[in-house]
């Protein structure tokens, strides 16, 4: 049985381990930093069908299937599927598992989903309410892109703090059987809104929700930056992750060298994402394959995943409302 | 800890309270057969708000606020909210509990929305990864209206077979403390998708998933309709009930006189609302006002609350996709 720490963490008592993960993004997420770390690269945007929330869902679904498969699952052998996604009515993930026959869980947390998904599926997993289940996020440029902002053929100009959103898709098993790597705690985070109000700045409007929920982490558990090897937000790119250095500053914590954020680790200076990368996806496919791969060699020990989401839509954006961050995170310790 | 029973069923150990609930609707809504058993009815349907969308996320803070207080709690209380809508980005719940402070577990099952975060919710508090939290969920007729067909003004007309998108909204406090009404079980259900792909008659698209979710909880429970005062579902309107109940009568099993669904409850049949009522808020608000009163009271013992939701979007509607039902439920015992 999970014990609440503090305020907000709460420690897994039993065992929670992630048994396998995937990761599938698009081409140009494939040229980056990152490249060689993917279980596939699509060079087709459609990944073969013939509408943008399609080619989403058929990306997520193939992460959560390949998965699935390196825990040596079959689909039907999954308690649950825990996802969501950034369209409108989170139809990304209905279309990706609508075919599983597996019970699915329909999260809504913006760029923080994946980690939402983490979080639940641990407090499931350790509660005995499910056995063995799938965790998985997506995005996709295209679908996005004419969702939140202009239609695609427009090619509308980008200011300098604005995100790329991310083609990707990343799918984690949970389970309660030992792997290298353990799912030691969870923290859900509150919404906090500064009243940024600019839909191309949502690194800002992210930020102070970082810092809250990782300031209450560190405060709940007893530990502080040097106590992780790595500490990853995402996706707050460039823009929203020094605001969160200059939060902790204020209070005399140093991040240090181990902190990243997933939207600067995606892309490379050079690909013109401007802040950095965004989207369900970006975390949910660096965490699911990069991190989770080095977790796994032993390369990377303790580590928290603070996924981070900005909940707006266009219509409240053009309402004039502010934008509300989010952060839920995850510890995890590895082999 | 939870028991897994069978494929589906989730049977909590630990017992888990609702300690408090909270209905807030419209005016409609509250002139219908129900009508004394709101906490609120609003004859503003803005709620003293400028846009339809605060308007939404208003009423469903009232009903947290309500449901909190009723309970003797201040929001600080809450460990969770667990909350969604239907509105794109799930926008309403985020407004609603925007200024809170208390963390937030968006989720997304369209109108399974309040069974869905019960179920989460009751998997939560049985692990004990949180002591308290509200489950709530919300719908507006004009948010929702302008969003998935037409604008208001319009005046579009309806099809028979078509639903009347609630104004309510309806909010739970779970507890472990002990209280006359306790969730014994839950059950997530899998999507199905019979490929029906008219929007105005999700009745139909839901009916199938009521029926699997259903099933499966009899047989994992090994009881019949005959062991439940009441078996509700929400909102699956005349339609949808119409086919729930021939497809277990293909079974040999008459859901007989327990059986109603929220969406045929919450309105009469001179309101004009067609097949019945739908939306997120609609089986919120029924069962957060009448059916969990009367538990409250005794005057109902053992009660099913199956959550139906249909997994579309109006792009994917006007991409010609299959709308996929959803029905996740609660067993729900009384004083």
């Amino acid at each position: 049985m999970a014990k609440r720490l503090g305020r907000r963490t709460i420690a897994f008592d039993r065992p929670v381990y992630i048994s396998a993960h995937a990761a599938i993004v698009g081409q140009k997420e494939g040229e980056g930093p990152l490249q060689g770390t993917f279980d596939k690269v699509s060079g087709d945007a459609h990944f073969g069908q013939k509408t943008w929330e399609l080619a989403e869902a058929a990306m997520q679904r193939d992460a959560i299937q390949t998965a699935a498969a390196k825990a040596g699952l079959e689909l039907a052998d999954l308690d649950l599927i825990l996802a969501g996604d950034l369209l409108n009515q989170c139809i990304g993930s209905s279309l990706a598992s609508v075919q599983s026959s597996v019970p699915f869980v329909g999260l809504y947390g913006a760029c923080s989903t994946m980690a939402e998904g983490l979080a639940v599926g641990g407090c499931l997993i350790d509660g005995g309410a499910a056995h063995t289940l799938c965790a998985a996020a997506s995005s996709h440029f295209c679908a996005a892109e004419r969702q939140y902002r202009f239609p695609l053929a427009y090619g509308g100009q980008r200011t300098p703090t604005a995100q790329w959103t991310a083609t990707a898709s990343g799918a984690a098993i949970l389970t309660g059987k030992k792997t290298p790597v353990r799912v030691t705690h969870a923290v859900f985070g509150q919404m906090v809104d500064l009243d940024v109000t600019d839909a191309n700045n949502m690194g800002a409007a992210m930020a102070p929700a970082a810092y809250d929920t990782l300031a209450h982490l560190f405060a709940d558990t007893c530990t502080g930056p040097a106590d992780y090897d790595r500490i990853l937000t995402g996706d707050l790119a460039r823009v929203g992750s020094e605001i969160l250095r200059g939060l902790f500053a204020r209070d005399q914590t140093d991040l240090g060298d181990g902190y990243a954020d997933c939207g600067m680790l995606l892309y490379d200076s050079e690909q013109d994402v401007h802040a950095g990368g965004s989207g369900c996806g970006c975390s949910a496919a660096v965490l699911c394959g990069d991190i989770l791969d080095r977790m796994e060699r032993g390369a990377l020990g303790r580590v928290i995943f603070a996924g981070t989401g900005a909940l707006m839509s266009p219509t409240s954006v053009q309402q004039g409302q502010g934008i509300a961050g989010i952060c839920h995170a995850v510890i995890l310790e590895g082999a």
